[in-house]
Formats: C-alpha cells, sequence, structure tokens
C-alpha cells in the first residue's frame, strides 16, 4: 500500500526528469517502510479508514529517505551500498544526490499541504511536529552530532541523546501523527509519546547489536562495520550482555506505557516484538 | 528589520551547535535580502503593519540561502567565494554545510507553521505555494537543469525555463504572499503573478549583463565567469544589445501589469527600477 502511495506521489513530477528518476530510485532499493508502517498502526488502533493517514504515513518515508540520500554522501558517510543497492550518488552523481534530498524534503510538506483529506489545523499540527521532528532541533541536529561523535569516545548520555534526536524523534512523529489523526485521548498520547521514545532507543540497540551478531545475507551490508569505523555503541559502552539487558529494561518500559493506551493490543504491540527480534 | 528577525529565529535554535554557527553564517555572510524585502514591499502595498508578515519574509530567505549553501558546494556549483566571503562548506566542511542546508529548508517550514499572527488557512497557503516554488517542480528542478544545461549549447527557450524555476518562483512568491497576506483582490493578485513572472527573468537578464559589464569591486566576485565557464546567458545567446532589448521589453511588460494593481504606486515600482539598473 505504502510502495504504491509513494509511486503515485512521484508520478505527480516531471517523469523524464533526472530529478524525478534519482528521487523515485532510493525508493524502489528497498526499506522496510517501518516509519509509514508504524503511523499507520498507530492510527489503526484508533480507527478503521487508513486512507486519512497514508498521505503523512508516506510524506515521512520521503524525509527518511531523503536523509539516507545525503548521510550516505561521499562527505557523510561516504557509503557506497545500502539494503545491498548501489546509493544514489554513485547511480547518479553527487550533485544529483544532493538535489533528490533537497527535493523529497520539500515534496513532502507539500503533500501534507495539498492533502484533500485533513483540515488546515490538523495539516498544522503534523508540519509542526514533522519539522521540528527532523530539522535543526531533531534529525539533522542528530546527525550533526553523529559526525561530531565520530572516532571520539562518547557517553551512554551522549550516545542516547544522538540517537533520540536522529532517529528517535521520526519514530516518535509517526506513533504520536498516527493516533492524533485517529483521534486518539490526550492521556493516549501522552502514553504514546513515552512508549515511541523507548521503541527508538529498541530500534538503535538493536541495530547496534546486529552489526555485532547480524548475518550478512540478511541484512544486505556488511557487519562489524561499527567497531571497524570505531563508532561508539550501546555493546561497545556496555558490553553485549549489557546491551541485551539495557534492551530489555526498555521493552519492558515501552510495553508498560503502550498497555495504559487503548493501542495496547494493537498492531503496534506485535511490532514491538518484532523491532526487539528483528534479524536484519 | 530582516537581519534581526532572522537572528531571533535563528537564537531559537542551540546556539552551541556547530549546525547553528553554519546556518548563521551564512545569513552573515551577506546578502541583498532582495526576496523579503519583495515581500514586504508587496504587503505594505496592501496593508501597513508589517509584522504580519516578516515570519514569512525570513522563512523565504532561509530557503533561498540554503539553495545557495547546498549551490556552492563542490558537487554543483565549486565555489570558494560567495559575496567576497569564504562559502560556508569553506569555513566549516562540507558535511556541515549540507546538513545546514537541510536545516535551514526543515525550519522555514517549522517558523512558518508556528507563526502565531497566521490563521491556520493562511499557513496552510503559505506552505504549499511555498513548497512548489522551491521543490522539485519549482527551484530545485531548475537547479537540476541548470546543472545539465553546463557547457551545452541551450536555446532562448530553455534558458528561460530553468530561470523561472530556479530564481523565477521564489521571487513570484515573495510577491504573491506579500499581497495575499495583506488582503489583495484577487484581479491584483493575477496581475501580480505576470509582473513578477517578467521581474524574475529581469532579474536574470541583469545578473548575465553584470557579469559582462560589472565592477568586480561592487559585485564583491569576479566578472566574466560566465564566459570562462561555458554558460548559457542572455548576451551569449542575444548579443550584448539584444540583452539588453529583451530587458527593456520586460520591463515594459512588468510595469504594464503593475500598473493594474493597487501597488502600482508602491515601493514595488521603484524596486522595479532598482532591480533594471543595479550595479551589483
Amino acid at each position: 500500500m505504502i510502495n504504491k502511495r509513494i509511486e503515485h506521489q512521484m508520478n505527480q513530477l516531471n517523469k523524464a526528469s533526472r530529478l524525478q528518476k534519482s528521487m523515485l530510485y532510493s525508493f524502489h532499493a528497498g526499506g522496510k517502510r517501518l516509519r509509514p508502517i508504524l503511523l499507520l498502526a498507530s492510527y489503526e488502533a484508533y480507527q478503521d479508514n487508513v486512507e486519512k493517514a497514508m498521505v503523512v504515513a508516506t510524506a515521512l518515508e520521503m524525509i527518511h529517505t531523503y536523509s539516507l540520500i545525503h548521510d550516505d554522501l561521499p562527505a557523510m558517510d561516504d557509503d557506497d551500498l545500502r539494503r545491498g543497492q548501489p546509493t544514489n550518488h554513485k547511480v547518479f552523481d553527487e550533485a544529483t544526490a544532493i538535489l533528490a534530498g533537497d527535493a523529497l524534503l520539500t515534496y513532502s510538506f507539500e503533500c501534507i499541504s495539498n492533502d484533500p483529506l485533513l483540515s488546515y489545523e490538523e495539516k498544522i499540527k503534523l508540519i509542526q511536529w514533522l519539522s521540528k521532528a527532523s530539522g535543526p532541533k531533531g534529525m539533522v541536529a542528530g546527525q550533526m552530532l553523529d559526525l561530531q561523535a565520530e572516532k571520539k569516545v562518547v557517553t551512554l548520555k551522549e550516545l542516547e541523546d544522538i540517537h533520540i534526536l536522529k532517529t528517535g524523534q521520526l519514530i516518535q512523529f509517526a506513533i504520536v501523527a498516527g493516533a492524533f489523526l485517529g483521534d486518539a485521548p490526550d492521556k493516549d498520547l501522552t502514553y504514546l509519546k513515552e512508549y515511541s521514545y523507548y521503541l527508538g532507543l529498541i530500534f538503535q540497540i538493536q541495530d547496534d547489536i546486529l552489526d555485532i551478531t547480524g548475518d550478512e545475507d540478511k541484512m544486505g551490508k556488511p557487519t562489524g562495520s561499527d567497531e571497524d569505523n570505531k563508532k561508539s555503541t550501546y555493546p561497545q559502552i556496555l558490553g553485549l550482555e549489557g546491551a541485551l539487558k539495557q534492551k530489555n529494561e526498555y521493552v519492558h518500559k515501552a510495553k508498560s506505557a503502550l498497555s495504559k493506551t487503548k493501542a495496547s493490543e494493537s498492531y503496534l504491540h506485535a511490532l514491538t516484538e518484532y523491532l526487539t527480534e528483528r534479524d536484519h
């Protein structure tokens, strides 16, 4: 559903253009669609007709995708492969990849602002939250701190601050935006904020653990790269055992917060399990 | 006024951060503030209290500034100097410059969405127009076409298509958004759209002419670079005389459209003269 909708949104751009091809390439190169799935799961815990949340879900995936395209650039993480496929700037070129990222970011806000199913107020709230989560108070700040932390010893607190900004805020947006569009009560929004805070950290710990214990074929990328790059990770700070223990503690806290909402028996519950145990 | 307001908006970000410093640097490195001035001038043709248009005016300058930071990158135009000052990636580094651009773009929408003086409907209309003008149907598409046109012979029509996307759309946004916030009648908005279409082209022709006839000290950058880079320009396609003639034709059309609006005697009229005759 999400892939079809992304294709639909992208086809409203000039199809012959190199820019559109480059934007579309990074969607076709795979991805778990985790953020839109979380958004739709959160929405479905409160409302049936998922159509109302579809545009925001795809807009969110556009922002995530732009961030990957820019993160992979030679000046940033300098990655040639992503999900087992050549990265955007390897297939096109650096200039095109920079512009494709810029375009996806801008188009994301354009799509939300033009969504015919949302009220002006709903659109503005979503844009307020999404811009904050992804901009200089959120994801971009996290990426900056992450680059500055490279090859440096960081504390657990510093590591978590980076993750909360870099990945946590968009995950939180997904879950809160979905529930908001589903007319969840304020009390549920508060608990879902707490739930998604821990879910973001669980996601990151599992990422770090998989870089040590994961299967390269399943992951679509080489493991052990964190150690090679001297990256600060949960296992590096806490040891593998400690990281697993920390993850379990967060899983407990996440489930506890979720259990206080109407979403307690929803697909979000199963997704929490999946994210905790995932092998890629 | 605009500089003060930009400073104010930037100070709401983490001041100690490298990201904020990099974002702020490119504002301090000068600039004509043409787009916010056009927006405020257009607003003031209809309303007195300019406060209502200030946040949108600064948000627009943020988008313009992000586009310059990204355009200057080594993978794009590879410029070491802008307005006589080292470019962002020369002072910081490429990764920081990419992120500062991403952050300014995102923050621009955040600032509009949080403006307490605008209604939900006004904010959404502005975000619809601004995202369209600056995204894959506007400025970013223009920059992509501009890069593709490098060292290629283009027709006048192709050249103007690039300019309309790359610079024209944001200039049009400035003028239409200002008048819209000033509650201009629909008839005026239509004529102002036409006016700003020609104003954008005038601005570009003058840019091309100055690259041949301009004074390097006044410009803060070397002249003759278009010819060195084999860039397609109005003088290159039409000759210097032909370019001047084309400019005068557009000035006539712009003034004619402006004269049909309540803004005919406004500061926009003087700005048209200024942009036509400017020497830097």
